[in-house]
C-alpha cells in the first residue's frame, strides 16, 4: 500500500520534502497542511521586495507560476490544504487534528509519517505599545506588503527594533527608500551573533556614514502611540526616546514547537525540536526540519539554532529520501550568514572570536583588508576579512568579511575549508581561481591566512583597532608610527600627538627620528607595508613593535582620524 | 655570515622570494637578475590593457609606485640588475655568469642559494611569416604595448592562432575594441585543456553570437604577408585562409627551461624544471618556482605544467620559507583557471571528463545550469556548472562553469572541496552563504551536486547534449518531449520532427498521446522539470525516459532550435 505522508508546513521544508518525495515514490499520498494563504513564499526576499528591487508582490510568491494549492496538485499531485491549523499530533492514532481557518471545521488526518516544517516566528516581547498601527514584524508576504504600502504613503522615520541579520537586512531597504533609520541594539554592537566587534563596528561605520542612526547598548522598553492608536516612537531602558512612523520588531525568532512540545516530542538546548541526523524527532515516525529544528553546530558540536532557508530546503530533502528509506544524514551547519545592506558585503561561517574564546579554544586572529580583485581593474573595493584560527593545530575556526568587496566568495571557501577541518596552511595552499576581474594573484583569503601563520610563527605581531583605542583612550606613552608616504599622511592620519611619519623606505636612513624604548604601533593602509615596517624596525633592533591589524581601512573609529578615511 | 641569496628572474617568484625573505632575514644579501627592463608587472593584465579596460600603461608596472630597480632598492633593500642575461650555472664554484645586456659585459655573481624565476614565454612554432610586421606574442608589456597601438591605429582584422586561454582572453579584448577576430584552434574544440567539449561548444556559441569566427581542427600552417614585410593573414593546414591586420600568436607557453638544462638540474615528465615539495630542484642549494617548474596535479598525482601567476606567489612564498630553514611544503595544484570574456565567466578545477576518462576513472557527469542568485532580484544571471565525479566512491574529480552568472565563486568552493578529497554528498551539505543577492537557496554547486546524485542512484536518467545531437542527426526513433508550457515551446523548440509538446503538469492526463515503447528524452529550461517530468513518466510506466542534461541553458548547437534561446 502506498504510504500517507504527511506534512505540517507549505513554505520551505514542507514543500521541499513534498517535491522530493514525489519524484521518489510516484504512489505516495502526500498532504501538506498549511496555517496560512500563502505557500512556497520568498521569505528572503522581503527586505528586497521593501526596498522595491522586487518591484511585484507576486515575485515573492513565485512570479509567473504562483505556487498555490493548484500548482502543487497539477505538478506535483500532492493536496494542500492552506488555511488550515494543525492543533494536536495524535502520536497513538498516527493522526493530526486540523482546524480549516475559513469554516472553523476541524478534522483528523492520518499519517504514517509526519513531518513538521512549522518554521518560527519573529518574537515579539510583551511590552506596551507593540499593537498600535505601524509596528510590524517581517513574517510573510503580507507583513512586507503592509510596510512597503506605509513607505509608497511616506512614512519617513523608521526605528528598526533589533540589529541582528533581519534588523540590519530591513534598515538597508528603508535607507533605500529614502527613510530617516533608527537601529536599535541591546547589545554594545550589532549583528553580535554573527560578527565580532570590531568587524560589526566597521559595518556600524558604514552604516552611520549612510545616514543611519545606531542606539545600543540598552532595550527598547516600550512602544509609544500618538494617542489615537498610531505609533509615535519607541523608548528604551535607559530612557532615550526614537520618534517613529513605523517601528519594525525584529528582536530576532522562535521556533515553532508548541505542537511538538504538545505531542510530548523532545526539545532541544537550544529550545528548538531536537532531531538526530536523519531529521527523526524523537518519535521515528515523525521527521522535522527547517526553521523549527536544531542542528548541529560542526566546529562547535553544540546544537544551535540557525534558521536559514538554505537549510530548510537541505532538510527537506533528506526527509524526504528518509521516509523514502534511503538513510541520508544531515551532518550539521556552520552557522553561515551572509548579507548585503547598502553595498556591503557582510559574512560569517565557523566560530566567531568570542563564541571560540567562550569555548576554551587558544584563538588567534587576525583582520586583513584586501581588494576583492585587481586593483588595476577598475571598480576593485576592499573586502575586510577576520580569520579565527586555533592556535596549537592552526585550525581555521571562523572567518568574517565586511566590506563593499566581494567577500562573500571567500566566505564560501572558507565555510567549505572549515568544513572540512583544514588548518591555515591548506587554506592559504588552496588553488582558488585567479585572473584580474576575479581575485588578486595571492586571493584575500590566502592573505589573511599567511597573515595569521606569520603571527603564530612570531614573525608578526599585531595589535587590534579594540586595542589600539584603548592605547589612545589612555595616556600611555607609545610611538604610532604611520610609515606611509609624506602625502598619504597629509591626506589622513591618526590625531594623536604619539603620531609620528616616516616613510617605510626611509625607515633605516632617519632611524634616529624614532625614540628609543618605546612600544611601536606602525600603521598604513591595508597592513602590508606595516607589517613589512614591523620587520624592518626589529631588524634594526627594535624589539617591541607590532603593527595594527587591518590599519586603517578597518579602522572603525573615523573621530580619531585627521578625515574621513 | 649573512647568506647570500641570488635570484634569476624578476616578475612573479623572484620578487616574492625576495620580499618574504627580506622580512625573514633582515642582513640576508639578496640580488635578482632580470633580462629584460620591466619588473614585477602585472603579465595577467595584459588583455585588460590591450581592452582599454586599464587605461595606462603604467599600471601594468604597478602603478603609482613603478616596481623598478630602485623600488627594491629603497623598500626592500635588494639589489636588482636588470637588462642583465643569466648565462650559465657554476654549480662547483656556485657562481652564476651573467651578462649586462647594456654594454655585453660579463661577470659572475656567486650564490650560497640559487632560486630559478625563469618563467615561460609564449611558444612560436616555426613556420612562414612569424617575423611579419603585425604577428605579435603576447610575453611582456611591451607586446601589449605593441598591440595597443596596432588596435588605435586602426587595425580590425585580427587572427589569434591559438584558442588556449591566452587566445581567448586576448580575443574578448580585441571584440570590446571593436576588431573581427577569427581565432584558429587546431582541435576540435576551443580551450580543450581546460573545458571538455560540450562546454566548449557552449563558449563558442556565445563567442560566434558575439561575433567571433572560429575555425577549427587544422593547424595554421602559415603567415602570409602583404609583400612589404607586412602581415596580410594566416593559412591552415587544410587550406583555409583569414585575412588579418593583426596576428596574435597564442598557441601556448614553454619553460624557460634552459639555464636549467646546461646546468644538469633534472626536467621532469611535463618538461618543465622537477622540484620538490620544498621546490627545490635536483641541486638543494638551488630552488625553483613559478612559470618554469611543474607541480603535482592533487587529484591526478601526475606530474603537471600549468603556469599562473597565483601559484608564482605562492612558491616565491615557499621557496623563501625554506632558504630560512622553516621547511613549507607546496602541496600541487588542481589546474584551476579562470577567464572572462565578453561578458562571460568560465573556469575549471580538477580534472575534466576528458582527462578523468584517459586516467581510468568510471566516470560520471552532470552539466546543470542555474542562477547565479535569486532570480526575483534583477540581473540575475544563468551559470551552467559542470561536475565530473566517480562513480563509485562519489568523490568530485572536476568542475567547469561557463555562462554570463557568477560561476567563478562555485569554481573556487569546488577548488576548495576537491583538495579535500570531497564526494558529491559533502559537496551538497556544505553550508555556503545564502542570501537572495548572493545565492539561490541552493547554490548551484550544491544543486549540482544532488542531480549527480540522483544519476548515480538511479533516480535521474540524463542524456548528454553531445548524445542528444547524435540522436537528432540519426534517423532514430525516439521521442523528443518538450514538457515546458504550449507559449514557451512556441517561442523556441527543437526544430525536428520527432518533438512532441506536452507541458509537464498535463503528462498524466495526456499519457495516450506518448508513443509506447519508444525512448523518451525531456527537455525545458534548465533540466528541473525535464527531470521531474522523467520521473512521472517513469511512475507511469515508461521504462525509458532520460532528460536532457542542461537542457535549453546549456544546448550548444542553436542551428538545431527553431529560434535563438
Amino acid at each position: 500500500m502506498a504510504k500517507n505522508i504527511l506534512i505540517i508546513g507549505g513554505v520551505a521544508t514542507g514543500p521541499k520534502t513534498a517535491a522530493r518525495l514525489r519524484r521518489l515514490e510516484p504512489d505516495a499520498e502526500i498532504t501538506i497542511v498549511e496555517r496560512g494563504d500563502l505557500l512556497s513564499y520568498a521569505g528572503c526576499g522581503m527586505p528586497f521586495y521593501i526596498e522595491d528591487i522586487i518591484k511585484e508582490y507576486e515575485e515573492l510568491l513565485g512570479g509567473v507560476t504562483i505556487r498555490d494549492a493548484s500548482f502543487f496538485k497539477r505538478n506535483k499531485n500532492v493536496t494542500v490544504y492552506d488555511m488550515t491549523e494543525a492543533l494536536k499530533i495524535n502520536r497513538e492514532d498516527k493522526t493530526v487534528t486540523v482546524k480549516d481557518l475559513r469554516n472553523d471545521e476541524t478534522r483528523d488526518l492520518p499519517y504514517d509519517k509526519l513531518v513538521l516544517g512549522t518554521g518560527a516566528r519573529p518574537f515579539v516581547p510583551r511590552m506596551e505599545g507593540t499593537d498600535l498601527k505601524g509596528v510590524h514584524r517581517l513574517y510573510t508576504p503580507h507583513d512586507a506588503k503592509a510596510i512597503k504600502m506605509a513607505v509608497d504613503a511616506g512614512a519617513k522615520k523608521v526605528a528598526v527594533v533589533g540589529g541582528g541579520l533581519i534588523g540590519i537586512e530591513t534598515c538597508g531597504a528603508f535607507v533605500a527608500r529614502g527613510c530617516e533609520v533608527t537601529v536599535l541594539e541591546m547589545m554594545p554592537y550589532i549583528v553580535p551573533a554573527l560578527l565580532d566587534e570590531e568587524m560589526a563596528l566597521l559595518l556600524e561605520k558604514y552604516l552611520e556614514d549612510k545616514g543611519v542612526t545606531i542606539v545600543k547598548g540598552s532595550a527598547v522598553s516600550r512602544i509609544i502611540g500618538d494617542g489615537s492608536g498610531k505609533v509615535a516612537g519607541v523608548e528604551t531602558g535607559d530612557g532615550r526616546r526614537v520618534d517613529a512612523d513605523i517601528v519594525i520588531i525584529a528582536i530576532g525568532v522562535r521556533p515553532n514547537t508548541e505542537l511538538a512540545v504538545d505531542a510530548g516530542l523532545d526539545i532541544g538546548p537550544s529550545r528548538a525540536i531536537a532531531v538526530n541526523e536523519y531529521m527523526q524527532t524523537s518519535d521515528p515516525d515523525i521527521y522535522a526540519g527547517g526553521d523549527c529544528v536544531e542542528c548541529t553546530h560542526l566546529v562547535s558540536g553544540e546544537k544551535v539554532f540557525v534558521p536559514l532557508g538554505s537549510t530548510a530546503n537541505k532538510h527537506g530533502r533528506i526527509i524526504a529520501d528518509n521516509i523514502h528509506g534511503m538513510g541520508t544524514r544531515f551532518p550539521g551547519v556552520l552557522g553561515t550568514a551572509v548579507f548585503k545592506i547598502l553595498g556591503h558585503n557582510c559574512g560569517t561561517t565557523g566560530l566567531t572570536e568570542r563564541k571560540a574564546r567562550e569555548l576554551g579554544y587558544d584563538v588567534v586572529t587576525t583582520v586583513a583588508p584586501r581588494y576583492d580583485y585587481s586593483s588595476y581593474i577598475p571598480g576593485a573595493k576592499y573586502t575586510v576579512i577576520k580569520l579565527v584560527a586555533d592556535r596549537e593545530s592552526c585550525r581555521l575556526l571562523g572567518c568574517q568579511v565586511v566590506g563593499e568587496g566581494d567577500g562573500i566568495k571567500r566566505i564560501d571557501v572558507a565555510a567549505t575549508a572549515i568544513t572540512f577541518g583544514s588548518n591555515l596552511k591548506a587554506v592559504a595552499d588552496l588553488d582558488l581561481g585567479y585572473a584580474p576581474p576575479y581575485s588578486t594573484a595571492i586571493d584575500g583569503i590566502g592573505h589573511a591566512a599567511n597573515v595569521l601563520r606569520n603571527k603564530i610563527q612570531g614573525n608578526a605581531h599585531g595589535i587590534s583597532a579594540m586595542e589600539l583605542k584603548a592605547k589612545l583612550d589612555s595616556d600611555e606613552d607609545f610611538v604610532l608610527l604611520d610609515i606611509r608616504r609624506e602625502n598619504e599622511c597629509e591626506a589622513c592620519t591618526f590625531r594623536d600627538e604619539r603620531t609620528v611619519n616616516i616613510p617605510v623606505d626611509e625607515l633605516e636612513a632617519r632611524v634616529d627620528e624614532i625614540p628609543s624604548g618605546k612600544e611601536i604601533v606602525t600603521i598604513c593602509i591595508i597592513g602590508v607595508r606595516a607589517y613589512n615596517a614591523e620587520r624592518i624596525l626589529r631588524g634594526l633592533g627594535f624589539d617591541d613593535v607590532k603593527f595594527l591589524d587591518g590599519c586603517l581601512v578597518a579602522w572603525p573609529f573615523p573621530e580619531y582620524l585627521t578625515a574621513m578615511f
